[in-house]
């Protein structure tokens, strides 16, 4: 039998869990995971030295707060921060993502508060 | 100003090309290329031998086949096919899917024939 092949319904994953800010990851690939997340609020400026991310919007939308400037990021498109870059993502309401990452990633990246989770639970 | 930050519109890209079986670059972030990709039909038995690969539907379904058994993928679906496991994709009516995979990543894997891309377009 083929191993650990599994078809991820996104929708599903989302609904198994309600906290804010949370990242669950849901899949694994090369060094890389996938996760769903929450958001609702502000975040935290913060960036990531050696990771670039990926927020792909999947239910509602979000604003990217970058220093010179804001992107709003809606249902069906995804932007990418490259490493380096100060970033804090808002949502003013709840916004369901889904990340792609290094497994390294911190979620605060460079910071570290009451924000960060250390340890990310799988579903 | 900060470079490279981009929103990426997926219906949008897709829009731009019509061919199947030809993935085009949209997003780049550490180690991979994000990629969009057209299904329709069937694709060639093959694998990856160092790369894991994600399948997220967009549009459409595909049947993602192993060699014991198929997988039905849909849209807010995804599939990750670790390294070394004989896939072949295929899609009954047409389907629009987004590829997350190492940018060494050949489409064919290990198998070269008419179907084989070795440079992809960045849209």
């Amino acid at each position: 039998m083929t191993p650990h092949v599994d078809v991820v319904n996104i929708a599903e994953k989302l609904r198994q869990f309600g906290e804010h800010w949370q990242p669950k990851i849901v899949g694994e690939l090369n060094d890389s995971f996938v996760k769903l997340v929450k958001f609702q609020g502000e975040f935290v400026w913060h960036h990531h030295d050696a990771e670039d991310e990926l927020f792909l919007i999947v239910k509602g939308s979000m604003r990217m707060r970058l220093r010179d400037r804001d992107l709003i990021v809606r249902p069906g498109e995804f932007v990418i921060i490259p490493r380096g870059v100060e970033h804090m993502p808002v949502a003013d309401e709840e916004a369901h993502v889904l990340l792609f990452e290094p497994k390294t990633t911190l979620n605060t990246g460079n910071v570290s508060n009451e924000r960060t989770v250390p340890k990310l639970e799988r579903i």
